[in-house]
Protein backbone atom coordinates (compact mmCIF):
# COMPACT_ATOMS: atom_id res chain seq x y z
CA UNK A 1 0.00 0.00 0.00
CA UNK A 2 3.22 2.43 -0.24
CA UNK A 3 2.39 4.35 -2.63
CA UNK A 4 -0.15 6.11 -1.08
CA UNK A 5 2.32 6.72 2.14
CA UNK A 6 1.28 10.29 2.06
CA UNK A 7 -1.30 9.43 3.60
CA UNK A 8 -0.56 9.32 7.76
CA UNK A 9 0.97 6.07 9.07
CA UNK A 10 -2.18 5.13 11.45
CA UNK A 11 -4.44 5.65 8.43
CA UNK A 12 -2.20 2.91 6.34
CA UNK A 13 -1.49 1.12 9.04
CA UNK A 14 -5.56 0.31 9.93
CA UNK A 15 -6.03 -0.35 5.89
CA UNK A 16 -3.47 -2.81 5.56
CA UNK A 17 -5.17 -4.94 8.44
CA UNK A 18 -8.34 -4.59 6.76
CA UNK A 19 -6.59 -5.41 3.17
CA UNK A 20 -5.65 -8.70 5.43
CA UNK A 21 -9.17 -9.76 5.71
CA UNK A 22 -10.36 -12.10 2.94
CA UNK A 23 -12.39 -10.12 0.00
CA UNK A 24 -11.31 -7.06 0.83
CA UNK A 25 -9.01 -5.09 -1.80
CA UNK A 26 -7.10 -1.61 -1.34
CA UNK A 27 -9.50 0.32 -2.36
CA UNK A 28 -11.78 -1.22 0.15
CA UNK A 29 -9.60 -1.56 2.57
CA UNK A 30 -8.58 2.71 2.77
CA UNK A 31 -12.77 2.99 2.35
CA UNK A 32 -13.34 0.85 5.58
CA UNK A 33 -10.44 2.93 7.45
CA UNK A 34 -11.27 6.15 6.76
CA UNK A 35 -14.93 5.06 7.87
CA UNK A 36 -13.36 4.04 11.32
CA UNK A 37 -11.60 7.23 11.53
CA UNK A 38 -15.04 8.95 11.10
CA UNK A 39 -16.13 7.20 14.19
CA UNK A 40 -17.31 8.63 17.30
CA UNK A 41 -14.29 7.68 19.64
CA UNK A 42 -16.51 5.13 21.68
CA UNK A 43 -17.31 3.07 18.52
CA UNK A 44 -13.84 3.10 17.38
CA UNK A 45 -13.13 1.56 21.04
CA UNK A 46 -16.28 -1.12 21.10
CA UNK A 47 -15.03 -2.32 17.43
CA UNK A 48 -11.52 -2.68 19.17
CA UNK A 49 -12.89 -4.38 22.17
CA UNK A 50 -15.09 -6.58 19.92
CA UNK A 51 -12.09 -7.81 18.26
CA UNK A 52 -9.62 -9.07 21.22
CA UNK A 53 -13.39 -10.38 23.30
CA UNK A 54 -14.00 -12.21 20.32
CA UNK A 55 -10.69 -13.78 19.78
CA UNK A 56 -10.13 -14.41 23.50
CA UNK A 57 -13.55 -15.90 24.27
CA UNK A 58 -14.58 -18.15 21.08
CA UNK A 59 -12.96 -21.41 20.96
CA UNK A 60 -14.35 -24.83 19.35
CA UNK A 61 -17.13 -26.53 20.66
CA UNK A 62 -15.26 -29.85 22.97
CA UNK A 63 -18.36 -31.98 21.21
CA UNK A 64 -19.10 -30.80 17.44
CA UNK A 65 -15.99 -28.27 16.31
CA UNK A 66 -18.06 -25.30 16.21
CA UNK A 67 -17.26 -21.95 17.63
CA UNK A 68 -18.81 -21.63 20.89
CA UNK A 69 -18.29 -19.02 23.63
CA UNK A 70 -18.31 -21.50 26.42
CA UNK A 71 -17.20 -25.27 26.52
CA UNK A 72 -19.92 -26.64 24.55
CA UNK A 73 -21.94 -24.98 21.77
CA UNK A 74 -25.82 -24.01 22.02
CA UNK A 75 -26.13 -26.26 19.46
CA UNK A 76 -24.74 -28.90 21.42
CA UNK A 77 -26.26 -27.97 24.72
CA UNK A 78 -29.92 -27.59 23.54
CA UNK A 79 -31.06 -31.07 25.18
CA UNK A 80 -34.30 -30.76 22.75
CA UNK A 81 -32.22 -31.67 20.04
CA UNK A 82 -31.74 -35.34 18.33
CA UNK A 83 -28.68 -36.18 19.31
CA UNK A 84 -28.60 -39.39 16.88
CA UNK A 85 -28.62 -37.43 13.49
CA UNK A 86 -25.71 -35.92 12.93
CA UNK A 87 -25.15 -33.54 10.06
CA UNK A 88 -21.36 -33.37 8.98
CA UNK A 89 -20.71 -29.91 7.65
CA UNK A 90 -17.72 -28.15 5.88
CA UNK A 91 -17.05 -25.07 8.64
CA UNK A 92 -19.40 -23.04 11.23
CA UNK A 93 -21.15 -20.54 8.46
CA UNK A 94 -22.29 -24.06 7.52
CA UNK A 95 -24.35 -25.08 10.69
CA UNK A 96 -26.04 -21.30 10.38
CA UNK A 97 -27.37 -21.98 6.99
CA UNK A 98 -29.35 -25.49 8.24
CA UNK A 99 -30.08 -23.82 11.77
CA UNK A 100 -32.28 -21.54 9.69
CA UNK A 101 -34.54 -24.34 8.65
CA UNK A 102 -36.28 -24.61 11.46
CA UNK A 103 -36.93 -28.59 10.55
CA UNK A 104 -33.67 -29.71 11.10
CA UNK A 105 -33.38 -31.03 14.62
CA UNK A 106 -30.50 -32.96 14.94
CA UNK A 107 -27.03 -31.54 15.78
CA UNK A 108 -23.89 -31.02 13.81
CA UNK A 109 -20.30 -31.94 13.26
CA UNK A 110 -17.97 -29.07 11.99
CA UNK A 111 -15.51 -30.69 10.02
CA UNK A 112 -12.75 -27.10 9.83
CA UNK A 113 -12.12 -27.96 6.11
CA UNK A 114 -12.30 -30.28 3.17
CA UNK A 115 -9.83 -32.82 2.30
CA UNK A 116 -7.41 -31.69 -0.13
CA UNK A 117 -4.18 -33.53 0.04
CA UNK A 118 -2.56 -31.28 -2.32
CA UNK A 119 -3.08 -28.54 -0.22
CA UNK A 120 -2.04 -29.94 3.10
CA UNK A 121 -5.74 -30.92 4.20
CA UNK A 122 -5.32 -34.11 5.14
CA UNK A 123 -7.41 -36.29 7.30
CA UNK A 124 -5.71 -35.52 10.36
CA UNK A 125 -5.58 -31.89 10.12
CA UNK A 126 -9.88 -32.15 10.00
CA UNK A 127 -12.00 -32.98 12.74
CA UNK A 128 -12.29 -36.42 11.66
CA UNK A 129 -11.28 -38.14 14.59
CA UNK A 130 -13.90 -36.98 17.05
CA UNK A 131 -16.39 -37.53 14.67
CA UNK A 132 -15.17 -41.48 14.65
CA UNK A 133 -15.10 -41.44 18.49
CA UNK A 134 -18.42 -39.39 19.12
CA UNK A 135 -20.10 -41.93 17.02
CA UNK A 136 -18.03 -44.73 18.90
CA UNK A 137 -20.03 -43.13 22.16
CA UNK A 138 -23.03 -43.15 21.06
CA UNK A 139 -22.82 -46.90 19.75
CA UNK A 140 -22.32 -47.64 23.59
CA UNK A 141 -26.25 -47.36 24.41
CA UNK A 142 -27.81 -46.48 20.74
CA UNK A 143 -28.65 -49.14 18.20
CA UNK A 144 -26.42 -48.13 14.69
CA UNK A 145 -30.22 -48.27 13.24
CA UNK A 146 -31.13 -45.29 14.94
CA UNK A 147 -28.15 -43.35 14.04
CA UNK A 148 -28.12 -41.13 10.91
CA UNK A 149 -25.30 -39.43 9.75
CA UNK A 150 -25.62 -36.63 7.34
CA UNK A 151 -22.71 -35.55 4.96
CA UNK A 152 -23.96 -31.88 4.24
CA UNK A 153 -20.56 -31.03 2.28
CA UNK A 154 -20.64 -28.87 -0.67
CA UNK A 155 -21.08 -30.41 -4.00
CA UNK A 156 -17.29 -29.61 -5.19
CA UNK A 157 -14.12 -31.89 -6.06
CA UNK A 158 -12.88 -31.80 -2.38
CA UNK A 159 -16.21 -31.91 -0.78
CA UNK A 160 -17.32 -34.63 -2.75
CA UNK A 161 -13.80 -36.65 -1.96
CA UNK A 162 -14.25 -35.44 1.55
CA UNK A 163 -18.01 -37.12 1.68
CA UNK A 164 -16.46 -40.42 0.10
CA UNK A 165 -13.61 -41.11 2.74
CA UNK A 166 -16.19 -40.32 5.56
CA UNK A 167 -18.76 -42.17 4.27
CA UNK A 168 -16.84 -45.07 3.85
CA UNK A 169 -15.65 -44.93 7.54
CA UNK A 170 -18.37 -44.67 9.19
CA UNK A 171 -20.66 -47.42 7.15
CA UNK A 172 -18.32 -50.13 8.95
CA UNK A 173 -20.21 -48.91 12.12
CA UNK A 174 -23.64 -50.04 10.09
CA UNK A 175 -24.75 -46.61 10.78
CA UNK A 176 -27.13 -45.06 7.64
CA UNK A 177 -24.97 -42.36 6.31
CA UNK A 178 -27.07 -40.10 3.48
CA UNK A 179 -25.75 -36.72 1.69
CA UNK A 180 -27.58 -34.01 0.95
CA UNK A 181 -29.65 -33.84 -2.51
CA UNK A 182 -28.07 -32.15 -5.67
CA UNK A 183 -30.10 -30.88 -8.48
CA UNK A 184 -31.71 -28.04 -9.76
CA UNK A 185 -32.27 -25.20 -7.73
CA UNK A 186 -35.99 -24.70 -6.61
CA UNK A 187 -36.97 -21.29 -8.82
CA UNK A 188 -34.02 -22.09 -11.09
CA UNK A 189 -34.61 -22.76 -15.18
CA UNK A 190 -33.14 -26.45 -16.87
CA UNK A 191 -32.15 -24.40 -19.89
CA UNK A 192 -29.95 -22.83 -18.15
CA UNK A 193 -28.21 -25.42 -15.60
CA UNK A 194 -24.87 -26.13 -16.11
CA UNK A 195 -24.26 -29.97 -16.93
CA UNK A 196 -22.74 -31.13 -13.79
CA UNK A 197 -25.88 -30.43 -12.27
CA UNK A 198 -28.32 -31.86 -14.82
CA UNK A 199 -26.06 -34.77 -14.56
CA UNK A 200 -27.00 -34.86 -10.82
CA UNK A 201 -30.60 -33.85 -11.19
CA UNK A 202 -30.49 -36.58 -13.48
CA UNK A 203 -28.98 -39.41 -11.83
CA UNK A 204 -30.93 -38.59 -8.14
CA UNK A 205 -33.98 -38.68 -9.64
CA UNK A 206 -36.79 -39.59 -7.37
CA UNK A 207 -40.22 -41.74 -8.36
CA UNK A 208 -43.05 -39.46 -8.00
CA UNK B 1 -28.74 -10.09 13.17
CA UNK B 2 -30.42 -12.03 15.81
CA UNK B 3 -32.35 -14.72 14.06
CA UNK B 4 -28.68 -16.27 14.08
CA UNK B 5 -28.39 -15.79 17.92
CA UNK B 6 -26.92 -19.62 18.21
CA UNK B 7 -23.87 -18.33 17.67
CA UNK B 8 -21.56 -16.88 20.42
CA UNK B 9 -22.35 -13.47 21.22
CA UNK B 10 -18.74 -12.03 20.92
CA UNK B 11 -18.58 -13.29 17.50
CA UNK B 12 -22.21 -11.86 17.23
CA UNK B 13 -21.17 -8.71 18.22
CA UNK B 14 -18.25 -8.67 16.08
CA UNK B 15 -20.18 -9.17 13.44
CA UNK B 16 -22.52 -6.71 13.92
CA UNK B 17 -19.36 -3.81 14.19
CA UNK B 18 -18.20 -5.08 10.89
CA UNK B 19 -21.88 -4.09 9.89
CA UNK B 20 -21.69 -1.04 11.03
CA UNK B 21 -19.29 -0.68 8.31
CA UNK B 22 -20.29 0.96 5.02
CA UNK B 23 -21.10 -1.23 2.27
CA UNK B 24 -20.41 -4.05 4.73
CA UNK B 25 -23.65 -6.28 4.45
CA UNK B 26 -24.53 -9.14 6.94
CA UNK B 27 -23.10 -12.01 5.09
CA UNK B 28 -19.51 -10.26 4.64
CA UNK B 29 -19.69 -8.99 8.27
CA UNK B 30 -19.84 -12.92 9.73
CA UNK B 31 -17.24 -14.04 6.60
CA UNK B 32 -14.72 -11.20 7.92
CA UNK B 33 -15.91 -12.38 11.94
CA UNK B 34 -14.79 -15.50 11.05
CA UNK B 35 -12.06 -14.72 9.82
CA UNK B 36 -10.69 -12.76 12.70
CA UNK B 37 -11.34 -15.26 14.60
CA UNK B 38 -9.00 -17.62 12.58
CA UNK B 39 -6.60 -15.24 12.56
CA UNK B 40 -3.33 -15.59 15.41
CA UNK B 41 -3.62 -14.27 18.55
CA UNK B 42 -0.87 -11.33 18.13
CA UNK B 43 -2.77 -10.13 14.65
CA UNK B 44 -5.98 -9.93 16.31
CA UNK B 45 -4.22 -7.94 18.84
CA UNK B 46 -2.81 -5.89 16.14
CA UNK B 47 -5.86 -4.98 14.24
CA UNK B 48 -7.51 -4.01 17.33
CA UNK B 49 -4.78 -1.46 18.04
CA UNK B 50 -4.76 -0.32 14.64
CA UNK B 51 -8.17 0.81 15.64
CA UNK B 52 -7.67 2.94 18.40
CA UNK B 53 -4.04 4.35 17.40
CA UNK B 54 -5.46 5.51 14.27
CA UNK B 55 -9.02 6.94 15.93
CA UNK B 56 -6.07 8.26 18.83
CA UNK B 57 -3.81 10.41 16.45
CA UNK B 58 -5.61 10.86 13.52
CA UNK B 59 -7.10 14.86 13.33
CA UNK B 60 -7.56 17.07 10.32
CA UNK B 61 -4.49 19.53 9.31
CA UNK B 62 -5.19 22.78 10.40
CA UNK B 63 -4.39 24.28 7.31
CA UNK B 64 -6.02 21.85 4.11
CA UNK B 65 -8.94 20.12 6.82
CA UNK B 66 -6.49 16.87 5.33
CA UNK B 67 -6.18 13.71 7.69
CA UNK B 68 -3.02 13.94 9.38
CA UNK B 69 -0.84 12.29 12.12
CA UNK B 70 0.65 15.67 12.88
CA UNK B 71 -0.68 19.10 13.53
CA UNK B 72 -0.03 19.92 9.41
CA UNK B 73 -0.44 17.43 7.05
CA UNK B 74 2.53 16.15 5.03
CA UNK B 75 1.20 17.94 1.84
CA UNK B 76 0.88 21.10 3.94
CA UNK B 77 4.12 20.61 5.44
CA UNK B 78 6.39 20.20 1.97
CA UNK B 79 7.86 23.22 1.54
CA UNK B 80 8.57 22.13 -2.27
CA UNK B 81 4.69 22.55 -3.13
CA UNK B 82 3.24 25.71 -4.65
CA UNK B 83 0.92 27.08 -2.44
CA UNK B 84 -0.59 29.47 -4.46
CA UNK B 85 -2.47 26.18 -6.63
CA UNK B 86 -4.87 25.21 -4.31
CA UNK B 87 -7.36 22.07 -5.35
CA UNK B 88 -10.74 22.07 -3.33
CA UNK B 89 -11.85 18.47 -3.07
CA UNK B 90 -14.86 16.46 -1.36
CA UNK B 91 -12.92 14.41 1.03
CA UNK B 92 -8.83 12.68 2.00
CA UNK B 93 -9.23 9.67 -0.26
CA UNK B 94 -9.77 12.54 -3.41
CA UNK B 95 -6.41 13.80 -2.45
CA UNK B 96 -5.12 10.44 -2.49
CA UNK B 97 -6.12 10.19 -6.18
CA UNK B 98 -4.77 13.85 -7.19
CA UNK B 99 -1.56 13.05 -5.60
CA UNK B 100 -0.89 9.81 -7.87
CA UNK B 101 -0.84 12.35 -11.21
CA UNK B 102 2.85 13.14 -10.31
CA UNK B 103 2.23 16.58 -12.54
CA UNK B 104 0.09 18.46 -10.24
CA UNK B 105 2.46 20.46 -7.93
CA UNK B 106 -0.21 22.44 -6.09
CA UNK B 107 -1.63 22.02 -2.33
CA UNK B 108 -5.65 21.22 -1.31
CA UNK B 109 -8.19 22.14 0.60
CA UNK B 110 -10.78 19.45 1.62
CA UNK B 111 -13.96 20.82 2.02
CA UNK B 112 -15.39 17.27 4.29
CA UNK B 113 -18.42 17.25 2.41
CA UNK B 114 -20.51 18.47 -0.92
CA UNK B 115 -23.49 21.23 -0.48
CA UNK B 116 -26.67 19.44 0.16
CA UNK B 117 -29.33 21.45 2.52
CA UNK B 118 -31.72 18.35 2.40
CA UNK B 119 -29.05 16.35 4.20
CA UNK B 120 -28.14 19.02 6.22
CA UNK B 121 -25.14 19.82 4.59
CA UNK B 122 -24.95 23.83 4.54
CA UNK B 123 -22.34 26.01 4.17
CA UNK B 124 -21.56 26.12 7.56
CA UNK B 125 -20.57 22.04 8.20
CA UNK B 126 -18.06 21.99 5.16
CA UNK B 127 -14.45 23.54 5.33
CA UNK B 128 -15.42 26.32 3.17
CA UNK B 129 -15.04 29.42 6.38
CA UNK B 130 -11.08 27.97 6.43
CA UNK B 131 -10.51 28.28 2.65
CA UNK B 132 -11.63 31.64 2.19
CA UNK B 133 -9.51 32.81 5.37
CA UNK B 134 -6.33 30.76 4.17
CA UNK B 135 -7.09 33.08 0.51
CA UNK B 136 -7.41 36.23 2.60
CA UNK B 137 -3.70 34.96 4.34
CA UNK B 138 -2.29 34.27 0.64
CA UNK B 139 -3.65 37.47 -0.36
CA UNK B 140 -1.58 39.88 1.91
CA UNK B 141 1.84 38.93 0.18
CA UNK B 142 0.80 37.85 -3.13
CA UNK B 143 -0.91 39.31 -6.36
CA UNK B 144 -4.26 37.70 -7.11
CA UNK B 145 -3.38 36.91 -10.43
CA UNK B 146 -0.76 34.22 -9.61
CA UNK B 147 -3.30 32.44 -7.25
CA UNK B 148 -5.33 29.17 -8.82
CA UNK B 149 -7.98 28.04 -7.29
CA UNK B 150 -8.93 24.54 -8.94
CA UNK B 151 -12.36 23.30 -7.71
CA UNK B 152 -12.37 19.38 -7.98
CA UNK B 153 -16.01 18.06 -6.67
CA UNK B 154 -17.08 15.10 -8.33
CA UNK B 155 -19.86 16.09 -11.44
CA UNK B 156 -22.68 15.24 -9.64
CA UNK B 157 -25.71 17.60 -8.84
CA UNK B 158 -24.42 18.28 -5.47
CA UNK B 159 -20.66 18.65 -6.26
CA UNK B 160 -21.61 21.25 -9.12
CA UNK B 161 -23.58 23.04 -6.85
CA UNK B 162 -21.27 23.10 -4.37
CA UNK B 163 -18.71 24.33 -6.98
CA UNK B 164 -21.03 27.18 -8.19
CA UNK B 165 -21.10 28.48 -4.62
CA UNK B 166 -17.29 28.33 -4.38
CA UNK B 167 -16.59 29.92 -7.34
CA UNK B 168 -18.96 33.09 -6.72
CA UNK B 169 -17.01 33.21 -3.39
CA UNK B 170 -14.04 33.13 -4.76
CA UNK B 171 -14.09 35.29 -7.83
CA UNK B 172 -14.94 38.06 -5.59
CA UNK B 173 -11.10 38.13 -4.60
CA UNK B 174 -9.98 38.61 -7.82
CA UNK B 175 -8.57 35.17 -7.84
CA UNK B 176 -8.19 32.86 -10.67
CA UNK B 177 -11.16 30.09 -10.23
CA UNK B 178 -11.04 26.65 -12.01
CA UNK B 179 -13.05 23.55 -12.47
CA UNK B 180 -11.40 19.75 -13.81
CA UNK B 181 -12.64 19.23 -17.17
CA UNK B 182 -15.45 17.03 -17.46
CA UNK B 183 -16.44 14.74 -21.16
CA UNK B 184 -15.43 11.28 -22.46
CA UNK B 185 -12.75 9.08 -20.55
CA UNK B 186 -9.91 8.10 -22.21
CA UNK B 187 -10.40 5.00 -23.65
CA UNK B 188 -14.10 5.33 -23.59
CA UNK B 189 -16.22 5.22 -26.45
CA UNK B 190 -18.42 7.55 -27.88
CA UNK B 191 -21.48 5.15 -28.80
CA UNK B 192 -21.80 4.41 -24.80
CA UNK B 193 -21.13 7.52 -23.05
CA UNK B 194 -24.56 8.54 -21.30
CA UNK B 195 -25.96 11.46 -22.62
CA UNK B 196 -25.03 14.35 -19.97
CA UNK B 197 -20.98 13.25 -20.36
CA UNK B 198 -21.68 14.06 -23.90
CA UNK B 199 -23.05 17.05 -23.28
CA UNK B 200 -21.15 18.13 -21.23
CA UNK B 201 -17.83 16.72 -23.61
CA UNK B 202 -19.51 18.78 -26.50
CA UNK B 203 -19.70 22.31 -24.34
CA UNK B 204 -16.34 22.17 -22.91
CA UNK B 205 -14.62 21.30 -26.76
CA UNK B 206 -11.36 22.74 -27.53
CA UNK B 207 -9.80 24.35 -30.51
CA UNK B 208 -7.03 21.88 -31.88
Amino acid sequence: MSENNFFASPLENLASKFRSLPGIGKKTAYRLAFAVIDFPEQKALDFANAIIEAKKKISKCSVCGNISDSGICPVCADKKRNKKLICVVEDPRDVAAIMKISEYEGVFHVLGGLLSPLDGKTPEKLNIKSLLSRTDELLKTENPKDIEIIIATNPSVEGDATAMYLSRLIKNFGIKVTRLAYGIPVGGDLEYADEVTLERALSGRNEI
